[in-house]
């Protein structure tokens, strides 16, 4: 892929001196170029909603969308990461994992059901299905809002223009008054291990296998290896994921922990501080992955059918000739640098979503980043997107859902003495009849001490995280206090009045185990 | 049982008369009484919290409570309406009704399952056995915090004393400095209906039959009928409801009119404007139920196994003998006349929960306001309850859950000029593979049209309603407004997201469906 991707790089350079020749660079409605408003490169979740956004506020917009099939040749339609290999095809896996469990229920409610083994190909084909209608509606919609597509691979020729190169080698020559980047990222394969690239897959791949990816290794502790790891267990395959040192570091540590030990105690085997050596072909079509274990420094090997790398994911930006425009990126991280305007290093281009530093790499970030910039750049507000206390959920076996301060980010910041943590370990009133093993489901909320109590974060582990913690970001967002929390009265029974009901502070001491109704 | 009450009461009138004789009114610690700082009567959820509380802060303090046999002989243990015939088995068996639409949705995750019919005595054998764990742990609580608990059927002798009686007829005289009153309430049976009382039964049984109520009849247009038909629906069985007049009157009209349209769109039969007239057991043991349509004034008839009164509940008071403390009801409801500070007309008696008048008939209003009782009692607080914005879902087969004003209360509050709705008609992610129909998810934001449109009420139709509108109630009790929600980040993907996602006013009239990602 790499000689590929040079390939590339090279015709458009050639693409873009030819183009030089042609027309002096920042002419614009030149012969052969067309001229928009703005041009958006990247129709994922912050690109398309920033074109459609401008689009219905009078611009002329242009969205430059091309999907790099992945090293293992799977590619897809328009709508970026989220859609073809992102949040829906995993959370309707996760969905189909969950009712494996609620079948398992089933008996204890009353209902006579025999369950036969999962079958992928049928799952595979529903969420691909569904999968290829979001990328049908994304068309019609950017139609409808009179955005222009181009199934183009987008490069900067000048701080003006882009260059896109179809499939077929076709260029055509985009410029516009504004260029937002969206990009996004796709997932990193490592570097130097044997066979790594050769035989492994990654999430960009797995919702998209016609058949069952079988025994499974999962490399990487992100929230995407714990979430295929989790999805994979679900559906009764033999699954293993393989950590080299912190699970979900980005989130609360003791969440993180609860997390994983859900996962171990039901059915995820949990390899900690190994490091994978190099992936072979055994002759059977097996694949035997030899690792090490970083704390004994022992050796280490087992068969799998499907090696899946989930060790963290690059942005984007390697052909778009970024160098071209002037727009610079963090060396280390590759994104690319914006303000709290989503401006680049070069005034009239813009970086949104995760292609650009420092941003939550999630949909609805992107999203909303999107549609300010827009609103900005037609005038229609000054708005800034507010990056802070951003909520969101990881579709692990059993949901954490997060927002705002994990617990050492509010000590780090705020002091020990000057954080309250309230916490309950309950039950879900659904587990009761099956006998379901609670014992991670916990929520905390982290707190400023000083009354009214200010909640600096709230994290929530159990059934339908996501719902739960949904409005209680807005609450945050809203300056919410313990006092006040404490006066919201409950919805019985649910899950998330445990969150109105938290009395137990870690300081105290006391069991935060709930008991009775 | 009309009958049975008198008798009881006639007793304890002649034990209150032989008390007096023995020790004058208002004396404490006179032989063979007993003297407490805070008398509770009623074990359910207000009163075992109030108990608990000032137990907890020190007080001597007894509970008293006694469960009178419904008319069918059903009886059960500590815990009040919510553990016993309420909330509790109601949402197991909930929780079972969706189960079974999960088992249809399975095969489209591709879950080779096959589905028996539901067997209704394992699952009341499991939700039985739930509810008597919970009758046990109450029963522990109370001894752990050192509340004395006492199995007898309360009645004041005067302002400071009542007598209780067990079933055995043994009394026991007790006086409290404090009384608070937390008997709930009873299904209401009509009192002019031919074999209502002989053959009909209520939510108190529903809950306890060991074996299936087989086709059945509710009678009644509360979400307590609507939950029953639905969750026997949900279960296989024929279920009819049979509504007067308006469902869900005291919620969001519009709203209810799509709670009942799901329900009549996934096999709950529904009619309308029509009225019992009178219930016949029929020799094979099922019951013919004659009913007139009120529009057409003309009669029909059904065949029913079960018919279940579920038309309103009755203040449980009759045996207090109220009068002899000066205790005041409303003589329409019946209920209990209390102030901002639950006291009723006399100052040291107090009433909390279903049985004041007033009151939001829900368990965590019940809990919060006796706890904040106790501690104003013992003198740690004043804070009052808070009545407003207080959350509920209705769980009907699509649940409902809602907190703040409906649209109509804030048109009629406010002015329709100064009313802004928001609204979206949205498909959850996990309906689109099993092809699930999501006509009826449907959420509105009620606000003041003023920016920043203070939010008013919330209103969410769809799976998860509770889980969804528990943290949006903290958001609203914080004050939330319509430029607060555009500005907090959705989960991707919940349904929870769509309420954030909310952008379609009713005033502008475009089409509030959710389409795409």
């Amino acid at each position: 892929m790499a000689a590929l991707r040079g390939a590339a790089t090279a015709a458009l350079r050639g693409a873009a001196a030819r183009f030089r020749g042609r027309a002096p660079g920042g002419a614009r409605g030149a012969a052969g170029r067309q001229c928009y408003d703005l041009l958006v490169i990247g129709g994922g979740s912050g690109g398309l909603a920033c074109a459609k956004e401008a689009a219905q506020l009078g611009k002329k917009v242009a969205v430059l969308d091309y999907v790099e099939p992945s090293p293992r040749g799977t590619r897809w339609g328009l709508g970026g990461t989220c859609v073809n290999v992102g949040c829906i095809p995993k959370k309707l896996m996760h969905q189909a994992a969950l009712l494996g469990g609620m079948i398992r229920d089933a008996p204890h409610y009353g209902w006579g059901v025999t369950q036969a083994p999962h079958s992928w190909a049928t799952l595979a084909d529903a969420v691909q299905n569904h999968v290829k209608s979001l990328n049908w509606g994304h068309r019609v919609q950017l139609q409808d809002r009179k955005v222009k597509y181009f199934n183009v691979k987008a490069s900067f020729v000048d701080t003006h223009t882009v260059c896109g190169v179809s499939k077929g080698g076709e260029e055509t020559l985009l410029s516009a008054e504004h260029i937002v980047i969206a990009t996004g990222g796709r997932p990193r394969y490592p570097t130097h291990i044997e066979g790594a690239l050769e035989y492994g897959i990654t999430s960009d791949d797995l919702f998209w296998l016609k058949e069952s990816p079988g025994k499974t290794l999962v490399v990487g502790a992100s929230y995407v290896a714990l979430e295929c790891a989790g999805l994979l267990t679900g559906l009764g395959l033999d699954t293993t994921v393989m950590i080299r040192s912190v699970p979900l570091r980005a989130f609360d540590q003791q969440m993180a922990s609860l997390v994983t030990e859900h996962m171990a105690g039901h059915g995820t085997r949990i390899l900690r501080g190994c490091a994978p050596e190099k992936v072979e072909k055994l002759p059977g079509q097996q694949l035997r992955v030899t690792w090490v274990d970083l704390t004994s420094d022992r050796k280490d090997a087992g068969t799998f059918d499907t090696v899946l790398w989930a060790i963290g994911r690059v942005p984007e930006t390697a052909s778009l000739n970024l160098e071209k425009a002037g727009v610079h990126t963090n060396p280390v991280t590759g994104k690319i640098l914006v303000d709290a305007q989503e401006t680049t290093s070069v005034p009239h281009i813009y970086a949104i979503g995760d292609v650009a530093e420092g941003r939550p790499e999630l949909t609805p970030t992107a999203i909303m980043a999107g549609r300010l910039l827009a609103q900005r750049l037609s005038g229609r507000t000054s708005d800034l997107m507010d990056y802070s206390s951003v909520p969101t959920t990881v579709f692990t076996p059993l949901e954490y859902g997060c927002v705002g301060l994990s617990e050492e980010a509010a000590v780090a910041r705020h002091g020990e003495e000057h954080v309250e943590v309230y916490h309950a370990f309950y039950k879900p009133l659904e587990f009761t009849v099956p006998q379901r093993d609670a014992s991670q489901c916990y929520i905390k909320m982290v707190c400023l001490r000083e009354p009214p109590q200010l909640v600096l974060g709230l994290h929530f582990l159990g059934p339908n995280a996501g719902e739960v913690i949904q409005g209680f970001a807005l609450g945050i967002k809203c300056g919410a206090s313990y006092q006040q929390l404490m006066r919201t009265v409950g919805i019985h029974p649910t899950c998330a009045e445990e969150v109105a009901k938290l009395r137990i502070s870690k300081r105290s001491g006391l069991d935060p185990t709930v008991t009775g109704c």
